[in-house]
């Protein structure tokens, strides 16, 4: 082995790297919680009589939490998929997953701002600019891990390797579909990721006659 | 083994899944502790006289952060318990444990808001049915591995099955009760809590003859 | 095995508590830092005049953090050197453990709280008073386990049970002298807990006279 | 054994510590993005108007999340390559480890002061100077590393050493011209540290001539 071999060796290891996506995930799904706000400018005198009135405008907030939150989990089952056919961590797979995780940790923030403002064009282009970017990155892992025989397994045939493509494809769809929407109506455009369930159900059914 | 049934093999394994789950009931419990508030509003000069009035007004908080952080605790022993049955994570289980993340992730916001508003009946149910949810999302838990043969373990029979399920029930039963005197009293409804304790010991005594 | 042993036998598993001790002692550990505070109140314009004596103002929050996260670091290496000798953990170790992370989890409050009130008493002895009721819950824990033949290590014999016995009471000690001198300067008593390593070098020497 | 090596030995295990820092970094990764700051104060009817400004506005905050990020992820990365050939955790590289979190969990803060206040020299020389003792530390348990016969891995020779010690000095140095040109113009010091991976490619090629 070569001294610089030796160096690329010591990179990292897989379940190292699979420790770190599985923390960031969990925390990023938790703080999105952060998003909600608190009604911290209700004076407490006012309160009995404001706080109904502000549960329902939490409402689109609750709403966006959940989408983001099933995104987030989605995104997760997405990454052991992935990595359970990954044998050696290359420094592209480990710098790719490290951009991953930048938008990954992203996401709260990009929800709790269109949460906020989300009848503004702008702030909800954000939410979903984030996710089409997070989704082509996972397309782009797939891509990758399939191109560099990382995908070598014998169980896993060029039929799966494009249905599985499709799939994922669902959220990066969803998300432009979105940025459609929100030149209309920004409000309505998060209802675009209810379509991520109808597809996968096609999908599923489609190739699956029995 | 056909092409589905690989893709569905590849779903989560079981330990990955409980990793998950630990990281964010973790997150979730040290993040109950931003619901106790720090006094922005109190200028430096008046301190000294205004902070004795202030520490006494955080009690409440406090007490409601111990309750929600003895919840969270009981409910993460729980998922160990009824986890240690799981044989295989089917997508059922997985996405039953996603719904309960969700309203695990919840908590510190719900929390927050009935400590910030406790005489307010609304803000308190919102309390009160977070925890009703996440206890009926735990009895469906059990449920669900109960009616699956995944808890053919043999060391558990139908007695011990029925057992854990009334112990179980006890947390939804005292947040129904806790809705019930939030009609009266919001700021008392919280005391309900205090029943589950005496439960468990009642009930593990009646059992306990011994 | 009669059923209820059966129940008691799935409590839980030493690596599994061990897990979520080590995740909630890293959450309060980086969430402490959120107890610096960031000036909100400085208009962009003024900033550059405003900022040199903002930063001076910020050193006892810096010092305050760093005594935290030294004790927590302190607390988290006791825990790890206690579990050691732990074999199996009964419902007393389970809920002396989750009361442990009530308290730890507390600490990034009681610091935020003290730092940002450090010439007030009552807030002061908050942070003293959180750090004595953790320091007395590990003694607790670690007499527990000296009590119920937990410690039969052959390696660890009834002298270097009291030696670790005192060297752990540094910590309480430290904040009841803390309690004392916030009676004359509440912004001094931080000071005490510098006689800690004092404390572990001058009785490690004494043992060690080699 | 005598009885101190028994109290030595308890120490803290290797990979105890590993899963410290790992958690650590994993949520000081995550709580950077909450540096990116929300505007809070736009009301809802002007939003339209004054969100497309606010984005722009944004922009070098975000630009600082993505280099404090990947400064994180690099540092995390190199702990693992310096923790892979390290046997026993001394009581020296568990203190040096303690520090390292010290200022791991100290760059959130220095990141979001330095974003709000990209204009002001010592708000800016507060993040490099963060950097420039993290890489110093990193540095030095390098070093202890080398000197104490940690790394008389077999793999690894003289050569190696020394490279890797040129490729870690790249983040201190970058910290230290960032500081330089802090002088001049604080908002245009991050981009200092778009050095770093030129320093890294440039010192690879040149030994690297194939």
């Amino acid at each position: 082995m070569s001294p610089d071999e030796t160096l690329m060796e010591y990179h990292i290891s897989k379940n190292r790297l699979e420790a770190l996506v599985d923390a960031i995930f969990a925390f990023a799904m938790t703080i999105l919680v952060l998003s909600i706000d608190q009604p911290s400018s209700i004076p407490q005198e006012q309160a009995a009589a404001l706080i109904p009135q502000y549960v329902i405008h939490l409402f689109p907030q609750i709403l966006l939490f959940v989408i983001a939150f099933f995104v987030l989990a989605s995104f997760w089952l997405e990454h052991h998929r992935q990595f359970h056919f990954v044998r050696t961590v290359d420094p592209v797979i480990l710098w790719l997953n490290i951009i991953i995780l930048i938008f990954t940790v992203l996401l709260p923030f990009s929800t709790d701002f269109s949460g906020n403002f989300d009848h503004v064009q702008i702030a909800v282009v954000i939410f979903h600019l984030n996710l089409l970017v997070l989704g082509a990155l996972f397309l782009l892992h797939w891509t990758y891990l399939g191109e560099h025989h990382h995908l070598s397994d014998p169980d896993l045939d060029i039929y799966l390797k494009k249905r599985r493509f499709f799939v994922l494809a669902a959220i990066p769809f969803c998300a432009l579909i979105g940025i459609g929407v929100s030149f209309i109506s920004p409000q309505d455009s998060f209802y675009s990721y209810l379509l991520i369930p109808c597809i996968v159900i096609i999908f599923l059914r489609k190739h699956h006659p029995k």
